[in-house]
């Protein structure tokens, strides 16, 4: 059907406040995928004359607050006179706009939805995004935007971090001197916490605050030093890592303070889950207070994973009081809990598959961590119900919820944080939401560059805070030499940013390096690394040699571009032994095309060499690593008569 | 010095809450500048050990609200040490730190700003931007950061025209049927125009309210048919013009409305000015009401100049009467008034002489709109006191306060705007800031480059906008075909956009066209006429002319990679003619090339032959035009042993 000024939306004349916001927006984001700003599509109740509508109908409408449960199916069915979504919730009803959304295109006579029929449901009923706000702090807009982004994706949760070592982010206003002396005035007022929460509700998303206790709590301390586990004056954490402040669970003082805060927040955020964080206590400063331990004894504990359960247990008591359900990291699973709490697995499907198996219900984060620069790919793989989850019962499955990726923010700021989102958390939607057997890496890929694109309507900045940035490092309008060797980079992987890094990183630090600017997965080296492939199979389509003659050529003469701007760049200095590494990569891969081309074998002597000069590529330089290393060391290898082998990046690890 | 994490402000103890309220943003700024998101620069009263500060001391505080008159000079000296910034009042201050975050560089050593001293004040007191929110609505955010934009261009006054046929766009609680009827919904609410006046001002810009009486006024008639000059019902005019409807001047309950609602909008506009509009009255609404026939006989007028003079009379009072002074476009100036009101020119240089020299202040207007698409350079040609001005005294000088940019809303979406306002408007911020003297046009435009760079960092979308809407074009991920097209075209010129128009354009038609893409001024194809002439002068520089080879190359491929795109985009199919006619341009310059390369005059045939081809392509086509015409007419006149014309662009107007 044909999406013109006389497209009109039709709303069943009973449709709940809910739906009738979520057509409003869903036609702006038509005015924008569009470009027809000005237009104004029509909302009706009954069929307008000549005009080609998307028929909306919803079975039953939403609760004022979304539920864990709530139906998300829905049926949508695009012809060439019109179209028709039901769906038996609002929520549903909401999913398949954004579905009908992507099906969009350009077509020879405007703009158009192709005719489908599509019955559609998600997997898991927990699909989410962590973000963590307090080792950087994200202005509103910010989070909006990802709310935005998140929803075209069908995520339903918004999982926000909101307190940590590094910064307490929200407004108490029972206890102001959290905010006032644990954020250096980063934080959000109550007001601002409900604008997220009301803009997430009508984008069909949840938002469960995490006030992470008894540990990763320094900034708590710093107002209200009488929660620690040892007498203060406590600051904000500037460094990152796990840190020996710990609320004291002895105290009825301490549970007192959290009864009220806890109560006040229930006020603020609606949603029946509450998360207390729990990981990651030390314990050391359990171990060195005479009265915590005496306090052990008296309660013939264990240790200091008794003593932490006994404070979960009070906590649970707290937020069941406010009516909530606790939710926590791995490390809360305990027994004496009750069952009806929410294990949030960091470390792995075998701990939520435990956790599953005593009888709580679970949700997967590892794997999902964007802050550790994996591919895409490797995201796409992981799935809840795979590993120890597969030997689950259907029961026990039944309770595993769903996953979470978790954006940790030691490293990101409002500045490049969308594109350590951006795109690569769409391909973790598709896993939780997708059946199981979707599993075509390429065609994922295919998806995600084209969804990457479209994200940019919501002002996410993945694909344009680049320019800025490289302009910085550069000092020049001409930024193409820079990009040339950025758009072949990736920061360093996992937990080595910290390990490379020459002084400890703090949340202080500057963050405006090539390593800051790399995207987190780079698509023209996976696009190389696949014409390498195709070059070395022989079996080769018109047009591959040249693409990897030229890409190789633009390598090669990249440095002598460079190097002249480093001179008064300290930001592109640090990186030019990249950039000559580039430049050897390059020149080596074109020898090797010579060599092919003459169908000649080169010597052992310059395989040797070229080979030596790849590992010295493949080391990380400046926490940045040049993923064109391994289809060059395959094409050194091929020239030279050897089976080609993948090489791994990266090559040199300190 | 350098700007690290050891910089750091320096305030005056008895700084104003405005100078510290300037002081955070610039370090916002500057943070975003630097990339150092993360960082904690120190605003500090008394010197920090080890810190570079730039030191700032300002002589006396700002007044609550912004005057016309207020000293906007500073002076800047920066050393290796540290920097000052002086200035005899806050508002200098401001203009002081836009320039220091101008000369931040990337340099060998980190961020830093070179050795300077600098003494600065403006030409003019009066340096505006008009935004006509009427025709088409700018949400919130458009006009915050085109505000940002305004202050880092040193621009001290907001237009603010809310009021036309098309939209009425404020809210007024005493008469809310304006806007509840004649706004689709689309207006700002009272607290959110606070708002507006609050943002500006911290960044040292006033804000002037435009509501458009007597004509221009549909709008208001649809809620108030009542203030009409005849009976309605009146609906929003959707389409653009100068139309009948015209408030009654003779009714004494007009004035009764317009006392309150200019008492109403006098509370939410601090601002001394108040724009009444006053242009393009038609009169025949009053020819053809017998009443103010009557009227006006009674009156003795002499026609409908002197009904309106009355009508401007009695509004002056009201305004004047709210402690403001009143502005209006030329129309308004008649000898009955005061001679404290403002003429805002629109008309030229002559009108505005003609109005200073009967005793009135003037801005001029003329010359400076941003809707007809003319290039930088003309607009920087524009001198309020050249041509006529220039014959005024030195006394008749100071009536002249300065200039207004004008951004006409008929062909402008929140998708497109920021591009047709920058970087232009930054030519003309300098002309009203700077000494008549700075006419090099070259360099206005190097500084126009990398001004409107470094303008991104406040979300200003002129740079961005663009692969957004290519790509809805293209239907295709990959725009870069569809990019080189409109990198050398620009819409049509002046008023001729709806001249050309198939069908009568309105205020809903969507703007996703390529002329709604297409840069006002295409500075590739400027850059490629300069080599050209370059190339044709004999002197050129190695590198010209293979770069000329390349661009004609790349033009002369692009239709075949364009035309299976078009099979699927009607708005590509549309330009297909253009894209064709590029193809053909370069084509003919490639042979033009070959012949001169050769050392061969081509024969009389094939002369002709090219120019009629150059003349079939410079003709407009789907409302834009291509601008490599003329220079590659140069190149075939040169090769033919002419002497090189400018070809005019559009060859063919019809």
């Amino acid at each position: 059907m044909l999406i013109d000024p006389r497209f009109s939306l039709l709303l069943q004349p009973q449709a709940d406040a809910r739906l009738e916001k979520a057509a409003r927006i869903f036609l702006d984001h038509l005015r924008r995928r569009t470009g027809m700003l000005a237009l104004d599509f029509a909302i009706a109740k009954i069929p307008v004359d000549g005009h080609t509508s998307l028929a909306i109908r919803s079975e039953a409408p939403s609760p004022p607050i979304q539920t864990l449960d709530e139906d998300e199916s829905y049926s949508l069915t695009v012809q060439e006179s019109g179209a028709e979504l039901t769906a038996p919730s609002t929520l549903g009803a909401m999913r398949g706009l954004e579905t009908f959304l992507q099906l969009v295109k350009t077509t020879a006579q405007g703009f158009g939805v192709p005719a489908v029929a599509i019955h559609d449901r998600p997997r898991f009923r927990w699909r989410g995004l962590m973000l963590d706000c307090s080792r950087h702090f994200f202005p509103l807009e910010v989070i909006k935007r990802n709310l935005d982004g998140m929803a075209a994706l069908k995520l339903n949760v918004f999982h926000w971090h909101l307190s940590d070592n590094q910064g307490f982010r929200a407004e108490s206003r029972r206890f102001p001197k959290l905010q006032e002396m644990g954020s250096d005035g980063l934080y959000y007022s109550q007001e601002e916490m409900r604008e997220i929460v009301r803009y997430a509700y009508d984008r069909g998303i949840r938002v469960v605050p995490e006030f992470d206790m008894p540990g990763h709590s320094t900034a708590w301390f710093v107002g209200y030093p009488e929660l620690a586990s040892a007498p203060g004056p406590y600051a904000m954490e500037r460094r990152f890592g796990v840190f020996d402040p710990t609320m004291d669970p002895t105290r009825e003082s301490t549970y007192k303070f959290l009864d009220q805060f806890i109560g006040e927040m229930a006020k603020v955020f609606p949603d029946e889950f509450f998360h207390i964080g729990g990981d990651e206590v030390n314990g050391k400063q359990w171990d060195r207070n005479p009265k915590i331990q005496e306090f052990m004894h008296s309660h013939q504990f264990n240790g200091n994973r008794d003593l932490q359960a006994y404070f979960n247990e009070r906590i649970e008591k707290l937020v069941s009081k406010r009516g909530k359900t606790m939710i926590g990291w791995d490390e809360i699973l305990h027994s004496d809990l009750p069952k009806k709490i929410v294990i949030q697995s960091w470390s792995g499907q075998q701990s939520l598959a435990d956790a599953v198996r005593q009888g709580y219900r679970g949700l997967l984060s590892h794997g999902y961590y964007l802050d550790l620069m994996s591919t895409a790919a490797s995201h796409y793989a992981v799935d809840p119900l795979a590993e120890e989850g597969a030997s689950l019962s259907s029961a026990e499955k039944e309770k595993v919820l769903g996953g979470e990726a978790c954006m940790w923010a030691e490293y990101v700021s409002p500045e490049n944080v969308d594109s350590r989102i951006w795109p690569r958390l769409a391909a973790i939607a598709e896993r939780l939401w997708s059946p199981a057997t979707a599993v075509d890496v390429d065609r994922m890929y295919a998806r995600l560059e084209s969804i990457g694109d479209q994200l940019d309507m919501y002002g996410l900045t993945h694909n344009t805070y680049y320019s800025e940035m490289l302009q910085h490092m550069a000092g020049s309008h001409d930024t193409s030499a820079l990009r040339t060797l950025a758009e072949v980079v990736e920061p360093v992987k996992g937990y080595s940013r910290a390990a490379l890094a020459q002084s400890e990183p703090t949340a202080l630090m500057p963050l405006n390096r090539l390593v800051d600017v790399a995207q987190p997965e780079s698509l023209t080296a996976r696009h190389f690394a696949a014409l390498v492939d195709e070059l070395i199979s022989g079996q080769l389509r018109p047009g591959v040699e040249p693409e990897i003659h030229r890409m190789l050529g633009e390598w090669r003469n990249n440095a002598p571009r460079l190097r002249p701007m480093a001179e008064n760049s300290a930001l592109l200095r640090e990186v030019m032994p990249l950039a000559e590494s580039l430049s050897a990569l390059g020149a080596a891969g074109l020898e090797a095309l010579d060599y092919m081309d003459r169908g000649e074998k080169p010597g052992e002597a310059w395989k040797a060499e070229q080979l030596a000069q790849v590992d010295q590529a493949a080391s990380s330089k400046a926490q940045v690593l040049l993923m064109i290393a391994s289809p060059v060391h395959k094409l050194i290898q091929a020239t030279a008569g050897e089976k080609p082998t993948e090489l791994v990046v990266p090559k040199v690890q300190p």
